[in-house]
């Protein structure tokens, strides 16, 4: 087992670990530990909210969870030698849930519309939540029957520290799209947030100035952070950049499993958990594969499904409006169809919406050229199903003669 | 093998075939054939511009191409007892290219900004082409060297015959979003224009009308259509809703091989050829399966890759601008890193851009909630290429001295 | 298309083509044409008993063929400056029936114990034929009911020509097997049969000598030959050895699909057809690849399943007598293991074992150490089916009250 | 986490452990603990040879282990309610190695022709040994270079435990054929050993009994036990007979990674670790579905490859001897022609034979009607090497003049 360089107590809130982890992007929350190039180490990680969610049957903890604190992060972790320009190579060698049975669980959150809202909130404004159970690699609900899958587990947030210089460029343009509509419900973006900032070891002299200055952790950006790619998993090798002496890498937000987009905001199988990582330098690494954001190579343990039904998305809005060439009006599309189809199935659409950001569904960017439509499409894998929910043919062929030839 | 149901001479064009094809979309453009449920035709196609480019090493016929006549269609096929509301039940036999030396071959273009444009026509702006040459089920090309790989060839465009009403929607939506900057360069969308319309078999005393009224073949839309789905290859089954009395199934635009999004418009590996197709109804099936759009079953011999290269975008502009959960952005920022990354392998840009419309590249839709970027990805499966494209780590294994123990 | 370099007039006896074949290694049979290094030709096939076998309902044909005229091959084909110690690498472009609807239809036969006989013939004895029809990739009987697959079309029998010296090897160490047991029925192996050699275009002055020489076609042996090993298939690469001047490959005994073992005999779905092969040479590759048999590199074509249900057999006898390691047996074992289960699903006996032979069903040897038992296993693909075949646990569960958390 | 119904000090032996296993098959070993159709649980497992190898660089340990303690399992776990001829449905939740560094390490081993032998003794009549070091889902090993992969973990042995009638049969034929040849050097089977006998709690009257009955744990039979197929891995879901009331479910020799056979004969990567299981029944699933030997559905989480170098062999042996479809030959064979190439590369003989026996590789019984040549292939993928080892053709394509078309 690789070296514990983080450490959780999973009943204990982050600010209250023996050595705290953070909830803000900024290059002066100090590392906690450094490790040598190919070091293997384990991370130990808080579910994403801190603990704000229960495994009950009411998702009033959803609707009222305080979006402010999150994403609990584990780190930094510098590596000896990166330095601004190098590549920081992360190879994701395992990981899993916190064991113990008051761990094992997870959860799949539909935020309501004015507490962080989801990609489909105006069909889905409400909260709800599904509760996970985990069996080893399999994961089924309570509250979604007939599904039984096998995780992609993965860290939803995952990356570098940022330059003060990207960080000053983060808040910006941020804040830029912000001011164009600052009342919106739910928001465009989250400035930084001064009171519910947690940074680390950080020592008390500069923490005013960190907290206002520090970005939030929900968008990916240059340096990865919550990309939510549920690729991202055991065995895979990420290819980051280095803005900071050390790198300083820091994770959390992980996913027992997760669909393609997210969908439900917190649309993955939310834990708390550990992540195994072997940590490496290439050095001008940056301008070597003109690097700007992270690339990576999926490992080769990924569930693999070759029954599938797939549905379409363009991007004409439920008012019949055209849009040109709006990739994501015809994936929310692709996944209305899917819910849509669900629901002949037997589900209700909170029960499809929940099981689209959570099992292994593909979400895939299939033709954006053909002014004005772009055509998404989303791929169910009919085997997460413990029965049929294909559409048959009507010419069934006689069988009852059929017998071989003698 | 099937009858041939639509035939063509590969050397002339459409409009003087035997039974000539159409390249609009209208409910009274009359089926060439009618077929019964069960029955599995062979339909011929020409390319999707008429014949327009040529086997050669200049992209000027690129560059000139005249997109008004574009795409050429092979059909209607009308099938027995399709009346609206059922569903028609496509599957995908077989597909290849004419068969012969002057035939087997294809080609990806580049569109120019001021003739279509293309998915990254900010970058590149001129016509590019690439020619490629067809081996059997293998694709290379004297214009971008070192790449061989097998074709997940598929008809980019497929579709039922919109009812009048639909018609009416789709002509109305679009002008709608034309009147919105009529003048831009590339247009935001195509409106009917009767000048080149090719109507089929239809009479002289409805020609105009019709003309003036049939909706351009370019985006794909409720009746599938141009969906450029590389997925829809062979062994796949597609639905489609029914909206005229016998469905009236139209085809054309078939690609050798494509990658997840066209992106060089004409992306794909375009190319005349044939496709085998099984027809069947199932009565009801669009109340029945909630069917907006296509939905279908990929077939289980799409090409199979383990190892892939994969680039993160993000939906901030190039002026560093941040846009809202922009999945067309963040998709072309993915396939920009990609082109990048490319380059410093020694490929131009525009053989890598066109490299990726052209190759079984995935695109994901990989988070689209966490505000305000979306992330999207690209997949590159490094087998496509003969020689290494990846990085390597700096901390090579010390091997001299390994040896079995004894 | 690939100039065809091997001409086949599906009407006519392989003796009557206007250039014949052969079906008999010898290194005497001249080569009826010499490409060039990097050339792609097409070659075409006549079915493996040269048209013995209709497409009807009764299996005399099978129960009465003349095994002794098999296997048809085309070929010899010669490449410029291959030289014995050299390996010709060739690929496998693509491959098809022979169109139109006399010739797109195979066939997979139960061969009698007393003609030919097959792996399983202590319990299927007598001759019996399922018909398939082709529909584009999709392969169906009228003979075996709900089963519909992708096939994985290969010819079963591809090599170079023995050198004198590799001949001389086969026919003595086949004859002493011969033997040891010369009235064996089904025999252990076939001697030289001159009666019905066909020495393609051999002039009459050495036709006699080598007739009685030539070695017959039934096993694989080092340079290939009937090894139908499946995944030889569409986008493969083999890399043969070279063993006289110009390498001459002969091919032939093309299936539409099969599975592991072809265990019926000519378990694989049976056709005539086309290859289109490219042909390249690796100088002094032999020594350089220590290369006693064929190596290969499958294509990215194969079809792709997830869902499998898996069957093994040990090796014990049906009278209950152990066997130390015998791999064949266990594999019997593991055959006859899936065909009582298949017989629970409703199929006869003689359908479920022709299915094991034609579909993609893929045969493993798990364990070879575990004295006196080895293990091997049949996987069975669920999806071929158009129906369930798998058992579910009886433990159901309630599903009536299951809802999202609200 | 499931309760853990079967613990292990990995410090000590299974002899001394709270509650010991056992190392022979028989009905009157008691089970240690009886659970409910639909339980989950965990099942801590010792090493095979219950610690005999050591993590060093010396394979005296290998030369002098004391193969009759072997194998070590764990259990008998009987399930409420199931009784002779139900089907116990085991799924496989996870496995892991034991965690901590020093558990988390394996070996694989080359079993001495005097001690143990293995399928390629002839060959490699010597002790080897690699030791593979654990990075969360990758083995690599200090003993052999360039060479990482993601395991596809199992537990080589679980089985039911037989009925008094069953014991009887397997006793009698395995000494029926020790007789044909008893003082073979490597025997051909292991008869009962009561001197090393362990008999989990079974009480003292009984012993000596059961240790003289009790059927050694080597082979793979009717209920399951050793069968090493590297597919039982993590999601799997297994139908075993059952045999005498509870069906008495034992388990061990688990294995980080194997190749198809596990060649060296401990050709795994040997492990001390844990299995999650969930455990159901089927009343009389026996009749229902024919059961002679378990069947299985493999889960969808198996290491996923699409570049194979692939090896085949015939049923000839090394004297030029032709032996009639021998098809543990044709596999020796293939093997043999894998190592040969290997050696090229630049490993040892040693080292790619325990490579083969470690790393995913898959053995296909390719051919087995084909007289008098069994043909099998053994499966290498490619991306388990950090280097190239493949070969290629010597037309290399100009490029420097490529560039797309302008």
């Amino acid at each position: 087992m690789a070296d514990v360089v983080f450490k959780i107590d999973p009943k204990k809130h982050m600010a209250d670990q023996e050595v705290p982890g953070h909830n803000r992007w900024h290059p002066d929350i100090p590392a906690v530990v450094t490790v040598k190039p190919g070091d293997e180490v384990r991370v130990e990680c808080k579910e994403w909210t801190d603990g704000q969610i229960g495994n009950n049957d009411s998702a009033n903890d959803v609707r009222d969870a305080d979006l402010s604190v999150c994403h609990m992060l584990s780190g930094p972790i510098a590596v000896q030698g990166a330095e601004p320009g190098d590549v920081l190579v992360v190879d994701i060698l395992n990981i899993g849930p916190m064991p113990g049975t008051e761990t094992e669980w997870g959860y799949t959150g539909i935020f309501a519309r004015n507490n962080g809202g989801c990609f489909l909130t105006e069909y889905f404004p409400d909260a709800y939540k599904a509760v996970w159970k985990f069996s080893g690699v399999y994961a089924s609900s309570r509250h979604i029957p007939d599904v039984r899958f096998e995780g992609i587990s993965h860290p939803g947030l995952i990356g570098t520290a940022p330059s003060k210089e990207l960080l000053a460029k983060w808040n910006a343009r941020e804040a830029e799209l912000i001011a164009t509509n600052p009342d919106r419900v739910p928001p465009l973006a989250y400035p930084p947030y001064p009171q519910t900032a947690l940074l680390g070891t950080l020592k008390q002299g500069d923490y005013q100035r960190v907290a206002a200055e520090g970005a939030r952790t929900v968008p990916p950006r240059e340096h990865g952070g919550n990309c939510d790619i549920k690729n991202l998993s055991r065995g895979s090798r990420i290819y980051f950049p280095v803005y900071v002496k050390g790198g300083n890498l820091s994770l959390g937000d992980l996913h027992f499993s997760q669909g393609d987009g997210e969908i439900t905001f917190c649309g993955a199988i939310e834990m708390g958990g550990w992540v195994d990582l072997r940590l490496d330098v290439i050095k001008h690494g940056v301008s070597k594969y003109k690097l700007v954001n992270p690339i990576f190579r999926p490992g080769h343990l990924n569930p693999q499904y070759s029954n599938f039904l797939v549905f379409e998305g363009i991007s004409v809005d439920d008012q019949g409006k055209q849009h040109y060439l709006d990739t994501t009006l015809a994936y929310k599309n692709a996944c209305m169809n899917c819910i849509a189809y669900l629901k002949e199935c037997g589900y209700t659409g909170e029960q499809a919406y929940l099981l689209l950001g959570a099992a292994p569904v593909e979400g895939r960017v299939s033709g954006v050229v053909d002014i004005p439509n772009a055509c998404c499409t989303v791929y169910l894998p009919a085997e997460i199903f413990e029965r049929t929910i294909e559409p048959f043919s009507t010419s069934v062929s006689k069988k009852s003669q059929a017998a071989a030839a003698k």
